[in-house]
This record gives C-alpha cells, structure tokens and sequence, in this order.
C-alpha cells in the first residue's frame, strides 16, 4: 500500500540535486535523521541535527549546497532543504480519497446549489443559499449555514461549521471544530443590563488560508471579518468580529485577536499571544509567544512582553519588587540628584 | 427580501428626536459612518469617528444630544447612541425561521419532554428525561443530555452540547461548539497517580446569558456552576466547576476561570484574563486582557498586570534586569543607607 | 432511585474507620461540609475549612488521624481524606447505562471492527480500519477516523474527533468538542508564500488518560505525538505535533504546549500556561498559571513567570518603568560606582 518512487525520480521531480546517491534505489517514505530507515529519506535543516548526519540510515539526505560540499553520503542538494522536504514528503501523505457525491445520509436544503464534483460527507446539514463548489471535500459532521460558500478544492476535514454569510476561497483547508460567523462580540449596556448588538456581516477567507481545529473566526458586526490568501491559523484560536489579516500571516494556537484589529502582511504572532481591538499591526512584525500588543505596532520588526519563567522563589521576590517598581526608580533618581557627581 | 422601514417609524418606534431629516425616507439597513449608503442609518458613538460625520452618506446618524446642536445634516437624537443603534440594527438581522417541530433525523428519547412550540434542527439528540419549552430553537447537531433544561425561547445556534443536569434559563443564546456539563477537573493524587473525583453537581445558566463559540463551561463538583442572568461570554472561554459569576458581567475571548472562583456583579474580564480558583472577586471590578488574578479582589475597580509590549532587543534586556529586580531594590536601598542625607 | 448504603458498609468496603457513628445508619450522597444533610457524607482536606466541621450537618465527615483525636462527632478516618472521598463519591456516581451495540443512526464503515460489547451513539462516523474493543462507550456524534483505536472500557463522552491514526489506551475518558489527530502547524516559508508540510504521524494516549472539552492534540509531523499514562488534560488544552507527556503529569485549563516539547512525568501545568516548542522539562516541575517555559527546565521544582495584580493606575507606573529597567539598574550601577564605600 506504501508509495514508492526512486530517489531518482525524487531529484528529478523537485528539481534536486542527487549527490552519491543511487537513482534507482526505491523510497518509500520521509523521516527524522535520528528514526529514518534505509528506504527512506531525511533532512537537514536546522544545524543543530548536523551531528545526526553521519549516523543516519537515510537512504538520502536534503541538505543546502554549504552542507553538501565535502559530505560523503548519499544526499539531495536544495535551496531550502525543509521547503524541499514538504515538497517530497507530500508524495506520501494518505489523502482520503473522498468520492463524489453526497452521502445518503447528509442533510440538504433544496435551495443549496452543490456542483457534482464536490463531495459531502455523513450528517453533513447544507442550508438555503449555501453554494459548494467543484473538488470541494466536506467530511462528516459538517454544518453549512445560510448563504456560505465553499471555494473550489477545499477541504473542511470533518465538524466544521460555517454559521452564516461566510466566504472560502479556493483550497482553504480547514480542521474539525473550528467555527466561522459565529457572531461577534456585540454588546451595548442599556442602564443596568447588556443589550445584545445584531452582528450583521460575513467572515471572508482568502484562497489557501488553513484554519486549525477548535479555532473560532466570528462574523462582522457591520461589514466582514477578513482572512487575506495564505493565512494560516493553528489551534485554538479567537478571531473577533471585523478583524483583518493581511495575506501570508501566520498565527500560532491559542493567539486570540480582539475586534476591528488590523493585522498586516507577512506576520507571525506566536502562541497564546494577545492583540487588543481597534489597532493595526504593520506588515513583517513578529510577536512572540504570550505577547500582548496594546496599541499599533507601525515598524517592522519583532515584540514582545512578559517576564522571564525563574524558580518560584526567585520570581516572587522580584515580582514582590515590580509592585513598588516606580517608587524604586523615583528613589534612585532622588539619591542622583542628592549626590550629584 | 430587504426589510423597509421609514426614517420617521425608526424615529417614533425607538423614542428618537429626527431633526433635518425627511420622515418619509425609506431605511434599508445600518452601517458605519464611513460605508453607509444614502438609505442606511449610521451612528456616532466613538467621539474619535466625528470626523467622517460630514463625509458620510449616510441618511441619518445617531447621535448624542450635545453633538446634535448645529448639526445641519439629518440625524437622530439619542441619549446613548450605541444603545439606540443596538435597538435600530435588530430591524435588518435576518434571524433564521425555525419551524417548530422535530426534524425527521433528530434522535428523540421517549422520556424527553419537547414543547409543541419547539423547533428541533437536524441531527439533535435528546436524552431522557431532557426538557425544552416554547419556543426554543436547536440548530442542528446539538446534543442535550439527560435531565437537562432549555428554557423558553432559548436558542443553541448549532452543535451545542449540554451534557448533563444543565438548566438554562429563558432567552439563553449560544453558539456552536460550547460545551456545558463537562465533568469538572477534580483529581486526587493517590500516592503514585490520580484517581478521578467523581463530578456530581450541574450548571445553571440564568436568563438572557449568551455564551460564545467553544466556550466550555463544567459542571459542579459537588453543588453547581452558575452563571446568574445577563452574564455574557465570548467565544473559547473556560469556566471551571464550581465558579459562580454575577448578573450583567461580561468575560471577553479565552479568558479562563478555575474552579470555585466567585465573580461578582457588573465585572468585566478582558480577553486571555486568568482568575485562579477558591478567591472572589467583588462587584463592578475590570480585569484587563491577559492580566491574572491571583487573590480575592474586594475593591471595585480595574486591574491589570503583565509588562508593556517592546521591540524584542529592548524587552530583552529589561526581561533579563527583571530576574534580579530584588537584588537591585536592596543594593538601592543598602546605597541610600551608606549616603543618609 | 439514588443509591443506600450503609455508614458502616462504607466504612469496611475502603478501609475506613469509623468514629462515633452509627454503622447502620442510610447514607444517600455525598456533600461539602456546609451543605450536607444527615444521610450525607462530608470530608475534611483543606484544613481552612475546619471551621465548619461543628456547623455541619453531615452523617459522617472523612477526617485523617490528627484531626479525628478527640473529635465527639461522627467521623470516618482515612489515610488522604481526599483520595477517600474521591472513591466514596463513586458510589453516588450516575454514569450513563450504555447498552452494548450499534446505534442504527451511526454511519459505520465495512472495514471497521467493532467489538460486540462496546458501544456506539446515535450519529457517531466509523471510518476504515477504526478498531473499537470491548467495553468502549461512544456517546452521540463521535467520528473514529481512519486506523484509529480506541481502547478497551474507554469512554468518548459524546461529539470527540479522532482524525486519523490515533491510538488511545484502555480506560481513557475524553469529553465533548476534543479533537485528536488533527494535522498539526507544520509549514515551510517558500519565497513568498506557505506551504504545508505533510503531518504523517499519529497520536498515542496512554492507558488512564482523561482529556478535557474542545482540548486538541495534533497528530505528529514525523512520528506520534503521546500521552504516556495516566496524564490528564483539562479543557481546551493545546498541545501541538510531537509533544510527549510523562506518565501522570497534569495540564489545567487553556494551557498550550509547542512542538516537539517534552514535558517529564508528575508535573502540572497551570492553567493558561506556555510551554514553547523543542525543548524539555524534568520530573516533577511544577508551572504556575499563565507563566511562559521558554527554555528548558533540568530540576524538579515550582516555576513562574508574569507579574502581581494591582490595581490598574499602580500598575501602569509601575509597567511604564519596566520599559526602562536595563537603564534603572545600569544608572543604579553607575551610581555605586562613583560612590564607593
């Protein structure tokens, strides 16, 4: 059942350069230097795995042209050895092949339009207005609400649900659990209670954006929420309503963006980081895990808050201090001033 | 399909002053200053918006008294705008009809007891001894446990699941994903591993709570999990078993509860917020985002803690400073003893 | 319908002595101190709650040696009055009475092996290669991906997602909205765009392990991301592709851990916390809440990170000269320096 190609063929095919390797040899699957087998073929992309090299049994290893030079065992040359890698490592992915069709036992409104060669999966509910477009793969359990499109290719793997007015692109791949166009957060408080803000608009998804398990994406209060092409989201992650996210953006799991937020292009916000509402972020900026950005960020770069993890004793005597911090440095500039030099 | 109401009906219906403005003028939505059609309504509530106040389309803006003196464009007098706005955007919501009745793929058990007056969606489960009054509207997929309650005109947009002995009130509004009822995370280590502590208690929703997308919220240990009327959660919340949270407060995206923690009334927890377990917190307190409290708050009042955002090379080195911070305090204070002035 | 048993049959079926009690007497539940009624049983753990021992109303309250001396009320002596109580507790427990076999809604598929005596919900998914063995309980809308297993006597409380390749142990307890095996955020930057690399692993839970609601565990890039036994996860919990988890060790609510972290055996996380990708932490270290593991931790211990709550003008002062401690000190240094003692 097991794949295989030759190494040849491999190098051939992603445009490798094969170095002391046998073209015929035949492979069968990718793997760490440390567990790769014989018939199997490994990389080498952070330097900190290069003492691994010479023990591998690695049928070949993707290296950069640097690494190459001098190396005496089997190897595939790269540019970028990991984007090489995730190139070869797809011919070995089990995809389900899913048929066309819709299950028998999917729910669907008369007034959904899904084009033959979608598939939809067990206990699927497709309501009014949905539209499923060709190649789409919808697996159980999936809910599509009123007036929601799923682009060309996309795959939605199982359990997703897109509540209302929400737009996929082509080849967006989303995991189970993930909500989208739920509705914001929209409250407005009437004297002595909350009264509840309709939440009006959609959530767009640009093509290729991947969505992680369990992530929430709400609808726009007035107007959309926005995802640009390429955005990728992991697990466990809250985006409000009528936030923005510029193309090519990566967001680690647990990060959680407040509404109206702008987050430009080419960002990377780590885990269970925080951006606050009504602020943008320019493209290329980098936030690091646990950060959290309380006003706009205008220059690229990376940011970041928080204090370093110390032993418990240690952190509360220094925490203890941070309570009296601006006192401590009122003292200090007090004692400079009565000892001027 | 657009609902169609004159500016002169919205005005009478909500108790709204029209100045300039032609009462007859048909009204098709709502919008922002800055996107607002000729026949949409817009609002100004955030001062730092006036300034697309001449600019907009808009047919009328909402506004406060004092901005509506010398005003020469047609607007609506409200004493709180957004309030006012609120209450004129539910004219457009395009909330779904649900027909009362049990889908025909629904799984009903014989000792589940379902108002005529109850709209059941595809792929529901109830168990026995489950209840859902008048008018209460299940989306598809959700699943309501043994010996839980749904109040009157409740609704569980989609794949909610209440476990069991979960009683919500009346006008309850949740969104997809959430999960009410869980066991609790009651452990007791038994000299070389955990044994389970059995969960016995339910939750108790009070009336007008909405509860946002993936938002867990478990079931009591012993006793239950309430939410007293009008709290509201956003979307990936956990509150834990035990916790007990005041009429009217409001918790923002992600924050997180642990168990038996008591919040008060009117309180507002930012998003990512913690709150440990077995402390209280006193009514009217504002938690900001990823701040975490750690001991009983019985001052109302906003709290916060966490270090401000940096660029990374900058926060470094005061991170690095912050490990020794005690150690800086006393060499300060030990400087002012060896320099008494 | 609630169970009855006798004081005095607790009492012999854990080992427990009974003090001044009548062994004959009903007992119909268990209670805190301040709640019990006279057929309920009580515990002293937290000796803060010492207090209520004379109010309470309990027939019996599980005390440890220390605290039973000279006591004049009912009691039943345990080693770890906690630990007692937990295995009492079970005694009132009202577990769902699944019936073994198939739901007729569930959607199973021909290659999929379902012992006889494990049980299936209305609406679960059984995709190929699925094993479920003996005793396993699926409440309503579970999906068993491709080649997963689910353990004997384990129980899916209802709608928990095993992707593909996923192996739970025996007696593993996971909740509602927990997605296992999901692809995990594996992505490699090519120019100008993502692109995704191929998540081939699998997830392996260890016997004993419970996992809370809407908590994700993705699959492995390369190789299985595991659980070993008896760890125990509480809601909405990440942890990403490759993590390992010792055997025992406990995670609370909302924490998240990185890729190819690997956390020891008897630790517990608290609640919020981080933990970042590619590195490890030993036996038996403890994180407080919502405090960031950047690097790794070698020694057994309690560490933290984050600053004390204060209200929120303090606060700001004193987070403002955060952003200048590296000069504070180097001043204070300096100041040292041109006043030596």
């Amino acid at each position: 059942m097991t794949v295989a190609v030759t190494l040849g063929e491999i190098a051939q095919r992603f445009d490798l350069r094969l170095v002391h390797g046998d073209p015929a040899l035949p492979i069968r699957g990718v793997a760490t230097l440390a567990h790769a087998e014989a018939t199997q073929v490994g990389f080498l992309a952070n330097p900190r795995y290069r003492a691994q090299l010479d023990g591998s049994r690695a049928a070949a290893v993707i290296v950069r042209e640097a690494d190459a030079a001098g190396m005496t065992r089997s190897c595939l040359v790269a540019a970028d050895p990991y984007v090489a890698f995730a190139k070869v490592a797809t011919l070995f992915e089990r995809l389900p092949a899913a048929a066309s069709g819709i299950h028998p036992s999917a729910s669907v409104d008369a007034g959904a339009q899904i084009d033959p060669a979608a598939s939809i999966g067990a206990f699927c509910v497709i309501e009014a207005g949905a539209c499923i477009e060709a190649g789409a793969v919808l697996g159980p359990h999936c809910i599509i609400g009123r007036d929601c499109v799923v682009g060309a290719q996309s795959r939605l793997v199982a359990r997703v649900t897109l509540v209302q007015d929400v737009r996929l692109g082509k080849r967006v791949l989303i995991h189970p659990g993930a909500v989208l166009g739920a509705d914001g957060f929209g409250l407005a408080f009437d004297r002595d209670h909350w009264i509840k803000v309709p939440q009006l608009g959609g959530v767009i998804i640009g093509d290729d954006c991947e969505i992680g398990a369990n992530t929430t994406i709400d609808r726009g209060a007035l107007g959309d929420t926005v995802l640009e092409e390429d955005v990728r989201l992991d697990n466990q992650i809250q985006i409000a309503h009528n936030v923005r996210i510029g193309a090519h953006s990566a967001l680690a799991g647990c990060a959680a963006v407040a509404g109206s937020a702008q987050i430009g292009r080419y960002c990377l916000i780590g885990g269970s980081a925080g951006i606050l509402g009504h602020l943008s972020i320019a493209d290329r900026v980098t936030v690091t895990a646990m950060s959290l950005v309380t006003h706009s960020i205008r220059e690229p770069g990376e940011y970041s808050s928080g204090t370093p993890i110390q032993p418990n004793r240690q952190w509360r005597r220094n925490a203890a201090r941070f309570k009296h911090l601006d006192e401590i440095a009122r003292r200090l500039g007090a004692a400079r001033k009565e000892n001027p030099q």
